[in-house]
């Protein structure tokens, strides 16, 4: 049994559940008579590289429990991306410097794909330099675009969240007389429409909304927008239009992509926004018809007043499952999650290498929208409603609004003197 | 005792509560020997004019109850405005026509002040044709700028809603090392500051969210957000910033005003838009820090899936109350909701003549911001906090969403010739 202790750390945009990871982490390390300490990372792969850890052991059990109910990142994200072994070596040395430094033999990654590229990339070069460090990766990403794992924690909650506004919203033109009015619905998503489709799922009849969705793995075309927004007025009256922030034309051009400076993140990856203002503003300008847009932006990742609860369980077990994983010996993969069957639902937990998993997006498949691009199909509701199912308790405080948890964060001495 | 049938209508905006003021009235009405008939008005007062009415009777009891937990307006709203008696009498002499020829003795109205203004003339028209009518307001608004009633149903509802998505995301700078971002929430609001105001509450400690609050009662001014924003990125790292959608410089003008055919809806209200994403790239522009938006729109009028059980139990009891007052002999009144202490928070039900609310705005008193006119005071907090109290338990269906009542509408036979 190799002992030593444990980091563990969060990385890129928060989630609904990620915390409930860090939870499953945690909870399952202080278990393990392997594990001596368990530091998390203050800010992700920053609080290693600046050795800004502290100690989870210290942390109360309630505040560890109320992770699972706690959207965001309690132990502190970036969205430092690390690049090659060659181009970032330095870094990469100074990690495993520290983990040294403080008898870390084991460290699990909660993140998307940058995160497990730079998790893969750690595992390579402690195996170069025969150090015993086991590398897990847990999965986290709202966008669903993991390749190998059947889904990914964090999805499930969005797309509940996303389409009970969806439901809520599109009675309202239902309700006016005048039946006259577009609105549009911006979901997250920049290369893939995992969560712009999910929303479908509110559409349990013909005149329900969502009446149209675009994706951004299907070219947009203004002309047909255009179209398709005047037959559904025509039809439905009132309609509801729900668009992922990325949709690109046919020359891959995003609809209204960010302009200036903070046009991009630091990964390189372009800022969207404006494209439910833009969409409204050909709506008026083409089918003169009122339109209004709601974009609910970072509400929808952290929204933890109306999560799944399958998505925070499994998100739990992935936790669970790395630290075990990890004793038995495993290292240089993330867990996934497997699908067994559709109806009843049932998942189990696999392993994938890092290094498939890094930099790999999955698109969503052309067969889960219909032939138009335009709406889902019913393979795609069979895949996503089983994520959906079941809503998360709430601690919630005596002024009628949730309680989440905060660590005390008792620092971890520094062992080395870089900085 | 006047014997009868009933109307019940819907009018203006959704709100998440204005069915349970509307199960209230239909469950009470139906109790009652006096009424024999409750009629739904389709799409508010246009429903009447048209002679448009569905029988309540004939829908079944879980329906009815379903209300309770459904958003939006199920029997239908409208935004048609009538004018004065004089210039709308054709109008108001049908509405009265109709109401004869079904033997409508009772009329009730659930909306804001340009319904309560409705239904005070066709009150004064009844009571100058000596007809026997009894006109019963009851309260609806998510802006909770109605004059004379604490406060109104709608608001309590979107005042929790608003709140926790302010908490939840505003652990997302928190959690990002760099500390860099500002978001703004764009709350609804045109002429009052109260739902911006209420998401105050999710600041529990001063480091919380949001860090600045902006309301129409307070002229706004650029230079002023500039410096507050600025100062706030010192000390927090992380702005969030809540901004009503009708904020105004010290000229009166909307910082971001509509422009263009639809930027007026049927009041000849201005339809206002854009004030995030103008203060958006003012914040990038001036403070030099990324900023984005979310723009909730219309989700926080219609968010039943985390509304407050004290706002929605006040809207059922004021439709109860609206009917025992008209079988009781009252006319021309709206219900009102009279708080006895804050501490622990009691309310009773009050009365308050139409032409007293009618298109009279109660605007969020001064004392209610704090000194620099950018966050809320305790006495703000002490008259809100009741409000939010509780969760309405949601149906919800196998497919892990919500189900909302819809009703068969059968239709009443017309009566008259005229349409």
């Amino acid at each position: 049994m190799l002992r030593g202790n444990a980091v563990v750390a969060q990385s890129g945009g928060p989630t609904t559940v990620i915390n409930a990871s860090a939870c499953g982490v945690i909870q399952e390390a202080l278990r393990k008579d392997a594990i001596e300490n368990v530091y998390g990372a203050n800010n992700g792969i920053l609080g290693i590289l600046n050795e800004d850890l502290f100690d989870l052991g210290q942390e109360d059990a309630e505040t560890i429990e109320g992770l699972r109910c706690t959207p965001s990142s309690a132990i502190g994200s970036c969205r430092h991306k690390l690049k090659s072994l060659e181009e970032s070596s330095a870094e990469y040395q100074r990690i495993l410097d520290v983990f040294q430094a403080h008898q870390i033999r084991y460290f699990f990654y909660i993140g998307g794909n940058d995160s497990m590229d730079t998790a893969d990339k750690l595992n390579q070069l402690a195996q170069s330099q025969n150090l015993e460090l086991r590398v897990m990766g847990v999965p986290k990403t709202i966008d669903n675009d993991l390749p190998i794992t059947d889904h990914c924690p964090g999805f499930g909650s969005v797309a509940k969240y996303l389409a009970a506004p969806v439901m809520e919203c599109a009675r309202h033109p239902e309700a006016l007389h005048t039946h006259d009015t577009v609105t549009i619905l911006e979901a997250m998503g920049r290369d893939t429409g995992w969560i712009a489709a999910s929303t479908g799922l509110a559409r349990r009849v013909e005149q329900d909304a969502p009446h149209l969705i675009y994706v951004p793995e299907i070219p947009f075309s203004e002309e047909q927008f255009i179209q398709d927004v005047r037959s559904a007025h025509e039809r439905f009256g009132g309609v509801f239009v729900v668009v992922s922030e990325g949709i690109r034309d046919a020359e891959g051009n995003y609809v209204s992509a960010g302009k200036g400076k903070f046009a991009q993140d630091s990964f390189g990856h372009i800022q969207l926004g404006g494209v439910a203002g833009y969409l409204q503003s050909l709506v008026e300008k083409e089918v003169d018809v009122k339109c209004r847009f709601n974009k609910p932006g970072t509400a929808q990742r952290n929204a933890m007043h109306f999560a799944s609860l399958t998505d925070n369980e499994e998100a739990y077990r992935c936790g669970v499952e790395a630290v075990k994983q990890a004793i038995a010996g495993t290292s240089g993969m993330m867990v996934t999650l497997v699908r067994e069957s559709d109806s009843p639902y049932q998942c189990s937990t696999g392993l994938a290498r890092l290094a498939d998993i890094a930099n790999e997006v999955k698109k969503l498949p052309r067969e889960f929208m219909n032939e138009q691009g335009n709406g889902i199909t019913d393979a795609f509701r069979r895949y996503v409603t089983p994520l959906i199912q079941g809503e998360v308790p709430l601690r919630m405080d005596g002024d009628g609004l949730p309680i989440f948890s905060r660590f005390q964060r008792q620092a971890v001495p520094k062992q080395t003197t870089e900085s």
